[in-house]
This record gives C-alpha cells, structure tokens and sequence, in this order.
C-alpha cells in the first residue's frame, strides 16, 4: 500500500493522449511554465503519425508523382516502368519509423514534458489513474485533465463483418504487403485515399460506397475523385448495402443486398469513427460514454464543474481532423495558461488565441487523392442551411493557363461560395491536381473576413493555378 | 487623299498593344459599351504568350514534374529513360500556337473589340496614327488613349556582342533545337529559368553573373538556385564581366575580363528590359523618348494634360511582371469607363477598382525554377528601406512534416517579414519545390492586412507544405 502512494503524483496538467493533439496541450501549457504529463497507452505521436497522415500520404506520394509526370510529354517518354511498391513501402516504414515512438517520446522530454505509459482513466475531479502495467499511477492535476483520446473506427453490424479480419485504417495503413485484391466499404476520405493507393501500387481495388463519394464535400468534389478511381482501375460501386461477409482460406467474401458478390484478398472498412469516450471513467465526474465529449470554444467539457477538465479532438466532437485537432489543441493549452495566471476569466473573446472559433467557420480539409480535393469554410448547400445570401461561383481550373501548363488534359473545378451580405468569402472547393497548396489562400480569405473588393488586388501570379481566383472574382461580376 | 480619310475613325478607346495588358484593358473598357480599337505591330497576345511565361514555364515544366519523381523511392526507380527534348519542344510549341495568333485575335473579335494590325505612334493628343501596311490609318479617341507597348530586351555595350547573333529572351524560348552549349548572360529571372530549362533539355549552359542570382529576392532565393542550377550541372560563375564576344563557325567565344574564355553555340542575354518608348510619337504630345512613363494609380501618364493618355504594364515602369501588368491593364480598362461615366472625378481612393493601389505593397513573383522562388510585398532589405519596424521570422520548409512527403530531402526556405506597429505580414517568401501555389496565401494576407492574431486561426492543412505558416507564427512567437 505504501508502494502506491510512492506512485502518487501532483502536477499542475495532465494530458490523456500522446497523439498531435496532446502534444500540442502539453507543449503550450508547458512552454509557460506548467508542470505537464502525458499518458499515452500506445505510441507517442498517435494515429496521425503511425496508422492515418502520414503513412497514407506515403503510400499515395510517389504514385501522384509518377501519373504527374505520366501527364506531360516529354517526362511521360522516361517513365518507362511501373511504381514499385516495395520501394513505396519502405519510404511508408521511414515515416512511421518503423512504428517506433522513441524518436517522439524523447522529443516530449526535451520538451521538458513528463511521459507516463498506460491505461488511463478518470476517478473524479482532477484524478487520473493510469494502469502503467507495473502497477497504477494516481495523477493529480492542480489545473486541469485534458482527454484527447481521439477515436476509433466504426464497424458496421454486418453478419460475418466482425469474425472476416478485416482491415481498419491501421491495417490499410500498415500493411507490409500489396493484397492482390482489396475491398474497400466507405466513400469518405479514408477509403477514397486507400482505394487509389492500393490501386496504384498494384492491388485489383473495389469500393462500395453507400451513396456517392466525400459526401460532405460539394457534388462535383466526389464525381471527379470517382473519375479518377476507375481511371486507375477501381471498380466503384455506388448504392451498395451489405448482406453478408465470410473468410476462409482463399480469401474474404462480400456479399451484397443485390446478391452480388465481391471476392477479395483483404476487406477494408472504412465507415467512420466514434469518439474514445467508452472506459475512461467519465462516469466519476458525472458524464456518459459514448456520444462525443461537449466543449465550448476554450475547450472546457460542459457539465462539469470547476473549470478543470478538458477536450480537444476527435474525441471532443470537433472535426476530426489531425490540424484542427492540433489548432483545438493549442487553444486548450493557452486557455489552461491563462486561466492558470488570471489572464482569462470565464468565457473567451472570439478569435482570440483561448478560442477555437474557426471550428465554426474555416475549417479546412485536403483529401490527398488525385486529383486532389480542397475545401474550407462552408460549401453552398451548408452556407444556405446557414440561412446565409449566398452567391455560388464556379469555374473549370484546366481553363487556367496555369493549370494546362501543369498537366496536358487538366481536369478540375473551383468553387467560391460568398456571403452576399458581407461581401466575403465563407467557403471555398478546388479539386484538381496539385490545389492542396491552393487551400490556404482560401482559408486566410474566409478567417480574415477580407472583403471581395479587397481580395480584387490580390493578384496571383501567372501562370499559376492560384489564377483561378481571378477568374472565380471576374465570375462573380469584379 | 479621299482614300486617306475613308479610314480615318473615331472611337471611345484606343489602346497601343494586344497583349496581356493591353488585352485587359480593352475587356474591361469594352465591357460597359465603349468602342474599343486595338492595335497590334507583332502577334496578339504579346511577349507572354509567345517568347515569355507561356513558353518559359513549358520548357521547364516536364522536366520539373521528371525531377519530382525522381526525389521519391517507387517513383525513382520507374524513371529509367532521359527528359525527351523534342516530345518538350512540341509541347511548347502548342502553348505557343506554333506563334500563330489567329485564336486570340478570334478572342478579340468574339470580345466585341476591334484589331488594327500595324505599328502605332501617337500624333497629337488622342490621336493615334497607324502605319498598317497598307496605308496609314488615323483613329482619334473620344475618351482615351493606352500605351500597353510592353519593353524590349537590352544589350549590354560589349565589344563584339551586338555582331554575335545573341538570343534574347525571344530566341531562347522559340529555338527548335537544344543547342549543345550555351551561355547564359545574367542571373535574373529569365537568365535563372531559362538556363534551367536548357541544361535539363540536354544542353551544357554556363551562367555568367555579374554578382549573385535573383538579387532582388532575400538572399537565400538565389542561393538555393544557384545550387540547384549547379546539381543539374550548370557551370555557374559569379563576378563575371564581359570584355569582348565574337561568333565565328565555331559558335560564339566570350572573353571574360579575367581573361578566362567561354565558347559555346548559343549566347542568350538576359540583362533586363527597358521600356518601349521610342518611336511611338510621345514628342507629339510633350512627353519624352527612353525612360519609363510615370503614371497615376489609376493609370494617367504624368504630364499630359486633359486626363487621356494611360500607360500600363512594362512601359509604365511599374513591375514588369504578366500578371502585374494585368492587374494594372484592368485598373485603367475601368477607370476610363469611371471618368466617361461620371462615376470617377479626379483622383480614385486607395484600393478601390481604380486604383493600382498593390503595385506598393503586395507584387507576388514566381521564378519557376526548381526550386520555386515565390515572394509577395516587401523583402525584409525594402521593409528596412521604408522604415518599418521590422521582424523577420525564417523557417527551413524542410522541416515541415508536409514538405518531408513531398521529396525526399526536401530543401526549402520560408521567410516571413512583419510589420510590428501594424502587426502585419508586409512580405514573405517562400523556396522550394511546389511552393507556387503557396504564395497567393501570403499575397491575401498582405493585401488583407490580416492580423496577426487572425492569422493565428487560419489553421493549415496536415500534411501540406502550407503548415509552414503555423510553424512561423509560432516562430515569431504566437
């Protein structure tokens, strides 16, 4: 008994998670002078680093590259071969350094950040107890509890689904061999990004989609990445309802509502993520499992009491989005800081730093398919639920001198929806290749709220595909 | 002499000029109902369509797209063969129409415009006389007079240079064949891409500089050139001074004052341009032949009375860039049709459509070398010249998970310029691969004047190379 208490500890915050958006709380809170630890009961760096970004954007890198070349005479004549997809997988195993987290786990030392490796759970106001597996920790936070447990993917309750070893993102991001035929069940990101990487490296790749792909997005955003796809030969099923799934030596089966089949190698499931609420011990401070965790724009869990305890990212119901996770993140940890020194005292100004307005309004997102999606803000159809007088500009971005230099053939769109009222910019769409870094004019539009007469003299550079501004500004009627 | 007056015409507009610039002004002129006469001594389209940008950027586009896959394992490896440089010169030679500009004279025609193709000179005020060819037309102008004459290459005073049947910009975007060996002089702009785009294309190319490239650019753009020039085996030398050149069957031979020799087939001169000012009869209305023509913001040449005559683009002696000169073009295509209309008396507010108001404080640039150079408003040297107190945050792109994706090794530089009274950026740039489409991010933020504190919410995209913006707000210490 007295061997736990030495475990005991007090210190000003404790975060739970070690993914980016942990580090982010800890780093800022630390960085004042708190006194931090994280708990982390996997890899310090989190899904983003070892099984989701990273590893996806790796497998997906080298082929974008490859068809980018494919596109242009004269580069297309000394693309003699195939992508090789061992070489693909090794660059994968670098960036996730061989799912390693030493390389992370010394960078929060140097940070001067506190590391506990564990299971944790609340037990009431300001105690966290970690299962360390030599033992259970007490943790005590003087300030606050952050959770940032992330989420976990969904499987669907389909008969044989759960007994077929499927893959989750993990799998799909990990694997240490091309299937020779995948299923991928999902249109969301996940799957549209893993269906063309598997494609590309060399899998005979079938998505079923519920209804259309990147649902969320503007219409035009899914039907060129479905375009796209079955120009690198995925088979994309759309209106697919599930019966039935099996596995046996020669592989997964998939069996539809329409009595189709589909035979594959492995079976991706991709349906969405849940929020890690279940057994971190909510129940001791009065909350419920499940559903996500209710914050407000500084980050405080609504329904507790006493300003102590905390969520950022997915499992904050927020965007689940690696950066605006990381954004929530910093808020939190800034927040923490402030309310520790008295700079901040009950709710928080808008746009300031303890405030994660641009959750409500510029939340940007980059699918990294080719072509690629990017998209901020509000597309039309959430602009008009917004009640907002709303102006829909759209142009082709191969009109673009920019664009047709880049590739000969280029496909792609652009879409500003305006604020008729406030003569802004609230949401922004390109989908073509190579518009990932395009997105972040859009989203230093929407956040500074510059005004359309005003945005008249940011003049891009020719030829670049950033014309489409200009031409998306003379559309609307500059 | 009856003959003579037959074609004598009136009209509202004429503008000195087809090509981007003068393109542009006439659109925007003509749009509101005014009669809008162009006049064009070469081909529709201008310097930009056929011996600048357009061709430029597709010499160097294939092998910049080779060179990206080749920075990436499982790409790398598909890359067996060399860039093909005829299959690139065709490519070309589609931008440019095979130099043919019947589509966009059709463009003008479509646009309502009308086409005088001749050489102009102005013969008293709002008189314009056009040598055609077949007989001089005379138009006079109701409303406005437009010098969009663009500029001319100038040769520096070397012995023996002019006799050398040098290329100028001209002849190094059209030549039909990859010389063996070529000599580059100058170390701006289109000596750095063009030299880029040969040696990649096949030739030997030797850069004579007389100090360091890119020297407007902070520092480190033409450093990182320069040795990406050198790793595609571009013989670069600073400090270079020209004695003597001279062509014989052999090729061309410069003589350089430290007496090292250089023989090659092809010399281009790449020393700048000046205005073209000369022989367009600006005596007839009191102003002078050579320099510049210093102009209003909203367009108005200094010194002509009655508020007729508007110069834009390179003869106006603002930037010399394409889309500057656009930007400039479309200034003055609506503060004509302001002044007819009544709508504009006298001077024009700061940032409004009639004034060129960014041409101080927000002129974006792209080199389309690899690596990019892409720079917006003030370097950190210009913002110290206007006595802005200065902070400037710098920032290896490398480093940035992102750009990490992109290319192994990644080597790229990100510089950011603040204005600490205003808390704004005033400049920024950005060096590496695919940073062009990056820029226009940073050209809203200065046009915008968002900031800082705002600029903190625009959260960028994971992974792209765009979260560079996060890494120098937390750098400057956000």
């Amino acid at each position: 008994m007295s061997a736990e208490r030495e475990v005991d500890r007090e210190v000003d915050v404790v975060v739970v998670g070690a993914g980016p958006v942990g580090e982010n709380v800890a780093d800022r809170a630390a960085r004042t002078g708190l006194e931090v630890v994280v708990v982390e009961k996997e890899l310090v760096g989190g899904e983003c680093s070892y099984w989701a970004c990273m590893p996806s954007k790796a497998l997906l890198r080298s082929g974008q590259a490859l068809a980018a070349a494919r596109r242009l005479p004269g580069a297309a004549e000394a693309v003699t071969g195939a992508l090789d997809a061992a070489k693909v997988l090794e660059r994968r195993d670098r960036f996730t350094s061989g799912w390693d987290d030493s390389g992370q786990a010394g960078w929060l030392e140097s940070a001067g950040l506190g590391l506990v490796r564990g299971t944790a759970r609340l037990d009431g106001p300001r105690r966290v107890v970690v299962e360390t597996g030599e033992g259970a920790v007490t943790l005590t936070a003087r300030r606050a509890v952050v959770l940032a447990t992330g989420s976990v993917p969904v499987l669907p309750g389909v008969p044989g689904l759960a007994e077929s070893r499927v893959w989750t993102s993990r799998e799909a991001t990990s694997a240490q061999a091309v299937p020779g035929r995948l299923v991928v069940l999902g249109g969301g990101v996940v799957g549209c990004e893993l269906a063309q990487a598997w494609a590309r490296l060399g899998s005979r790749v079938t998505l079923l989609a519920r209804s259309g792909l990147l649902t969320g997005q503007e219409d035009f955003a899914g039907e060129l990445v479905a375009a796209a796809l079955r120009a690198d030969g995925v088979d994309v099923r759309f209106g697919a309802q599930l019966s039935r799934v099996s596995r046996d030596d020669a592989g997964v089966h998939v069996v539809l509502a329409d009595g189709s089949t589909v035979d594959a190698d492995e079976f991706l499931v991709a349906t969405g993520r849940r929020p890690t609420t279940s057994g971190i011990g909510l129940e001791t401070v009065g909350l419920e499992d499940g559903g996500a965790l209710e914050v407000d724009d500084t980050g405080l869990v609504a329904g507790v009491e006493g300003s102590w305890l905390y969520a950022a990212g997915d499992v904050s119901g927020r965007p689940k989005l690696t950066h605006q996770g990381k954004y929530g993140g910093r808020v939190v940890g800034d927040a923490i800081t402030a309310r520790a020194s008295g700079a901040l005292i009950g709710d928080a100004p808008a746009w300031s730093r303890w405030t994660t307005t641009a959750d409500h309004a510029a939340v940007p997102q980059v699918v990294f398919t080719d072509p690629e999606v990017a998209q901020v803000g509000l597309t039309a159809a959430q602009a008009r639920e917004r009640g907002i007088d709303v102006k829909v500009v759209d142009y082709e971005i191969g009109d673009v001198a920019g664009a047709s230099l880049v590739a000969d053939g280029y496909t792609g769109k652009a879409r500003m929806v305006v604020d008729e009222q406030r003569r802004v910019v609230v949401g922004v769409t390109f989908v073509g290749q190579d518009v990932a870094e395009l997105l972040h004019s859009a989203t230093i539009a929407v956040v500074g709220e510059v005004p359309l007469d005003r945005l008249w003299h940011a003049v891009p550079s020719y030829p670049t595909i950033s014309e489409v501004w200009l031409r998306l500004l003379e559309t609307y009627g500059l």
